[in-house]
């Protein structure tokens, strides 16, 4: 094989960059990974994941061993706290300006592959939502993971745990009149597997999930759906809320119960908005500095001249992973890391080579 | 980089065979790519698909131009009508035999990529459900898809256009009773996509729906869902069918409307069953002969020792490609064909030296 010794950037050090570069390194191409954080990780690291929704793995552990892959290879060059700020040229010479703690570098390298994620949507950021930023007592999807990861599931107001738990589905998915028409696709099987996690904390919670359907694609159904239902009785009600109001020192919970066709009003201790995926503010950044496509959400256009690559960006040589493109689940975004990988070390096989 | 001049073998010449046999080969590393049919293009042919789910695209020119992409490749050498019958030894020596019309050939390989695919789910095996043997206008998802292509969508009693159809969501998938409890993730967007298609080739047709939910993740909602509704007038109905009975040269559907909480009948012409997905035969039986594990479903366990690769097998240097491990859909299936295609280089590179 012709060896051009060029090598492959990675731009994200979550999940679907780590991937991504331990799998170009695995192919023999050499690495540079460049993640804004002062650690690797990405998402579930940030924002203290508990257990992953594949299989309830402990996600530091189970990210612990993907950092140590990586870290353990030596082809690959980890740059944190480094951002990329410029970049010119072309596939097999791309010339790359990487902000680092110790200044600026340049780097040629021959492909980029993009694993910039998401971020979760703001309920604040429209509405005030749900009232998010307004009562103690109504967190997120992240916010629930962190109390999950420490043990320390409580209601935010008074550090009690909550004897009443209500999660409502589709915060910022699903919603035509904030421009989020997509379903993030996820949220149904991570609600569901922290519903558990809950009742495996605090046994006595009732905990509740409002949902207009359940996305249970795939395994799912079994592996988190029936236990929720069966194991664990978590109450899924169908359901659409409308509003949610102080009442005491607890929440009610206003909507339509869509089953049975009635109004319903619920009093929880602790409302978890699952709310969905954006793209992150590096993936908008990072589209318009290399640029390429984004879809009128801010994702990277993927997809290819065929239409049908999905790590394909607008730009000959430049590979997008995972929830940069779309909303992904792990599969997706260790598969599209694979493909992306292969995809870039062909692009070195076949690009002459650099002429500097 | 060493070369040992190993191949990877690829089992299954559909999407996701040929995906990884074309990544394989741009890697650099030669392919046999064995295939149980007279030609390429594995279900997507076989079945006669119109287009794709994926942006409408042309089945038969979108899976032309990936082929044309393999038979192009002086480095994968295609072996139709054949069957691995036997192999031995491990990664980085694998000694496969392979029946083919010249006669059994025996090959030493380093890995292999398991592409068998899926096949539709019965809807005569188990209970005659939905009167599919007896009835000719009711038909399944496949036999549309082949309306479709031809352009001749018709009541096959009588050969007459219909004016009324109606699909029926979840047969075979989500059925505890059947022992399938997973969801097919596809068939919602199948559905949607046909209906859209019969309404372009039969404009005065009303097509209804009967779902559980619409499964329509990611950007599906946006593609799929919305122009059905809003453009092309199909009706959705959220219920649940119970029983399909002659009525005069017509069909009448009984069941519940989950919405209104009330029975339903509505007379068609033609209904179309939603049938999902279950592991072929050729996933069934390429499973038991290299003694990778299965589900209880009969899908090849996919996970390896992180539970978290969607290409690993139970054996190493055996990997597995989309609907093989999993209902998938086409991104699924490239995405993880890139990925195993990539294990697989990886693999050769690690394995030592084959001793023959």
């Amino acid at each position: 094989m012709r060896e051009n010794g060029l090598a492959v950037l990675v731009i994200g050090g979550g999940p679907g960059g780590l991937e991504a570069a331990r799998t170009v390194a695995a192919l023999g191409t050499p690495v540079v990974l460049v993640e804004r954080r002062h650690r690797l990780g990405g998402t579930p690291d940030a924002e203290h994941y508990a257990k992953l929704t594949h299989h309830f793995r402990d996600a530091e552990e189970a990210l612990g061993e993907l950092i140590a892959a990586v870290t353990s290879q030596p082809l690959v060059e980890i740059l944190t706290r480094s951002e990329v700020t410029a970049c010119e040229g072309e596939v097999g010479n791309f010339r790359v300006t990487i902000r680092t703690p110790e200044g600026m570098q340049e780097r040629t390298v021959g492909a980029i592959i993009v694993a910039t994620g998401f971020q979760h949507f703001d309920p604040g950021r429209e509405t005030q939502l749900y009232n998010y930023y307004s009562f103690p007592d109504v967190v997120t999807l992240s916010d629930m993971e962190a109390m999950l990861k420490a043990h320390q599931v409580v209601r935010p107001s008074n550090g009690q745990p909550p004897e009443r738990v209500a999660f409502i589905q589709c915060v910022g998915s699903r919603d035509r009149q904030i421009g989020n028409e997509f379903c993030s696709k996820v949220c149904c099987g991570i609600a569901s597997k922290q519903a558990i996690e809950i009742k495996q904390q605090l046994p006595n919670a009732r905990v509740f999930i409002f949902y207009i359907d359940m996305r249970m694609y795939g395994y799912w159904e079994n592996e988190l759906y029936w236990p929720a239902q069966e194991q664990y009785k978590v109450n899924y009600v169908k359901g659409i809320v409308s509003e949610i109001l102080p009442k005491g020192d607890r929440l009610l919970i206003r909507g339509e119960d869509t089953t049975m066709g009635r109004p319903m009003e619920i009093t929880v201790d602790l409302v978890v908005l699952s709310v969905g995926m954006e793209p992150s503010s590096g993936t908008r950044q990072m589209a318009r500095l290399l640029g390429i496509a984004q879809n009128k959400y801010g994702y990277i256009e993927a997809g290819g001249p065929s239409g049908l690559d999905p790590v394909a960006t607008s730009r000959p040589g430049i590979f997008v992973v995972g929830a940069a493109a779309r909303p992904a689940d792990l599969d997706d975004t260790f598969a599209t890391a694979g493909l992306a990988a292969a995809r870039a070390v062909a692009a070195l096989r076949q690009a002459p080579v650099a002429a500097d």
